[in-house]
């Protein structure tokens, strides 16, 4: 079978997780240039900001480069399900004295489109991963026809073999412990996630292309655990996250670097959708999946000024405080270091 | 460090975990015999069976052996509860036809006690396993007074410490992929389990005592993975269900042979604390977690009949079928040819 580092052309079979909001491409040619993959998370760009991320990785790299996108279908926005979530918020308004009117509503990720294939055919990124399925045929098409390898996320056994079905390159098996957005496109239903060390193994007997391992892998001992359970690389985002290269806020970098850390939750109050985040006040008072929620990315604009208020009062109780269930690999070292000590794990095994 | 099998007297690093209810003393017998740490859970035994088990085990092999006890304090029946639950369940009384008058109340699961050590003191088995902690100081001194080693369950790193400092031998890591109930005994927040691949790093970081990896391991290469991980041995469950030595019921071994074996949740409904099993007619329609559930053990009696009654039929609709959510390991096979096969994992590594 072609390895990783073959079929996407680098150096280690490590790929920084994409993750919007904490990161853009400085963190991205980090990586690559330390011989790993380096991913840009685009769900959160404008088409011009996109266009000058791309055009700075560009500048500072020669190596292949990871994009990534959500791929949903934008909801049909609900006002009585709007209406429900700013009345469950209504008392956290009034607590920061913010004016209910005056919040704007707004999609908060952008999902896959024409006019995003079309800006990245300017540039033609080696590689393209989604999140939440994969978009159209036809939008497909067009990456594959630059030369781009596909990679998208399987969170069941199930989602990995309609991956390969639909011609993915590779396939990321996104165990349970994985922090940001569960990539879940088959199924709501919140049981049918596994753990890593279930899901790889089944993953990897189910499909014939590579799969990279992601969820709770944060350093050389956890790469050489994947490998041992058949893992053809490894995709790795919480470690990345107290790296002076990532963009992460100061609240989050706080919360990361302390005890806080060791209890995460998955929660769609912070945009609709299930994803890993520290638990924090807003989780614990209104449960970490709460059905008031408005569908993926529309919970996202009612919570926004809360949590544009909190960080100014240095607080991160109504951050989206992603991170994976393992945070002990988080260290203020360069993403370039840490790279590096990650594919230590790469020579345990023969 | 005292590598575990010096610890525990046993030539492979490897215990076959105890399944209360789908085992007895001839996979303990089997599994110590190849090697392995064979393990008697006693939970549901009463005394006099568990001597006869006993006497069984010391008839049949001379290598140590697991004893497993359940330690939890027995809850006050609530006769409120009870009417709730039986209300919850009373359309399938009327289904199978069955008169809830008739069914007895009973705690299904049984503490260790006074009596339990009495009986053990006649034995003076090598090993004592718990879940949900630990008996009280004075149980446990009886039982080190006869030179037994201790082992207990963990799921979060503050209960691996706590465990550590109440003096036990050795920690079980178990990964929120392990099969049957979870040992979670400081908190009741299930948002607080961890994947093994999360858990186990960050316990073997947090304690000195050989820590025993449980959770989603089903094949050598799954131990090759938790001893990259740091584990100083592995727990094994689920593939060992369908081993001729285990007790297993038709029906269970059915669905852990089937696709239906890869969809596992956690579920109160069949005691009254979360144990994960393959999802079945029951945790369809009354979820995986439902209030109604009485206090463990007390919920079991309410749904034993229904049990019987399916069972009866040839069906699993009723049945706890304890799988973890890995039963990709699931062979018919001896459990001393699963155990050599498992141990095969502990020479990939240096």
């Amino acid at each position: 079978m072609t390895t990783l580092q073959t079929l996407l052309g680098i150096d280690l079979p490590i790929i920084q997780a994409p993750m919007a909001g904490v990161q853009g491409s400085q963190l991205t040619v980090a990586v690559c240039n330390a011989g790993g993959l380096g991913s840009l998370p685009c769900a959160m760009l404008t088409p011009d900001a996109m266009r000058k991320e791309l055009f700075g990785i560009r500048a500072q790299t020669g190596k292949p480069y990871n994009v990534n996108f959500f791929c949903h279908v934008p909801p049909v926005p609900s006002d009585a399900r709007e209406a429900l979530w700013r009345n469950t918020l209504a008392p956290y308004y009034r607590e920061f004295d913010i004016d209910p009117a005056s919040i704007a509503a707004g999609p908060g990720r952008a999902p896959f489109t024409e006019e995003t294939t079309a800006v990245l055919s300017e540039f033609k990124p080696p590689v393209v991963s989604f999140h939440f399925g994969l978009p159209s045929a036809a939008l497909l098409d067009r990456v594959r026809g630059w030369g781009a390898k596909i990679l998208s996320s399987a969170t069941t056994v199930d989602e990995a073999r309609w991956l390969e079905d639909h011609g993915v390159d590779a396939i990321i098996a996104q165990g349970l412990e994985a922090g940001g957005h569960r990539g879940i496109f088959l199924s709501d239903d919140l049981s049918t996630q596994l753990g890593t060390f279930a899901l790889l193994p089944q993953i990897v007997r189910a499909v014939n292309v590579p799969v990279i391992a992601a969820g709770g892998i944060a350093d050389a001992q956890g790469v050489a655990a994947a490998l041992a359970l058949g893992a053809a690389g490894v995709q790795v985002g919480t470690a990345y996250l107290l790296c002076p290269e990532a963009s992460t806020s100061a609240v989050h970098r706080a919360a990361l670097a302390s005890d806080a850390a060791r209890h995460t939750a998955l929660t769609n109050l912070f945009t609709g959708r299930p994803a890993r985040g520290i638990v924090n006040r807003v989780i614990r008072e209104l449960g970490g999946i709460n059905t008031a929620a408005p569908a993926f990315p529309l919970a996202t604009s009612g919570i926004a000024p809360l949590r544009a208020k909190a960080e100014a009062q240095g607080s991160g109780d109504f951050s989206p405080l992603w991170s994976g269930q393992n945070a002990s690999g988080c260290r203020a070292i360069p993403a370039a270091q840490l790279t590096r000590e990650l594919a230590a794990g790469l020579q345990t095994l023969g």
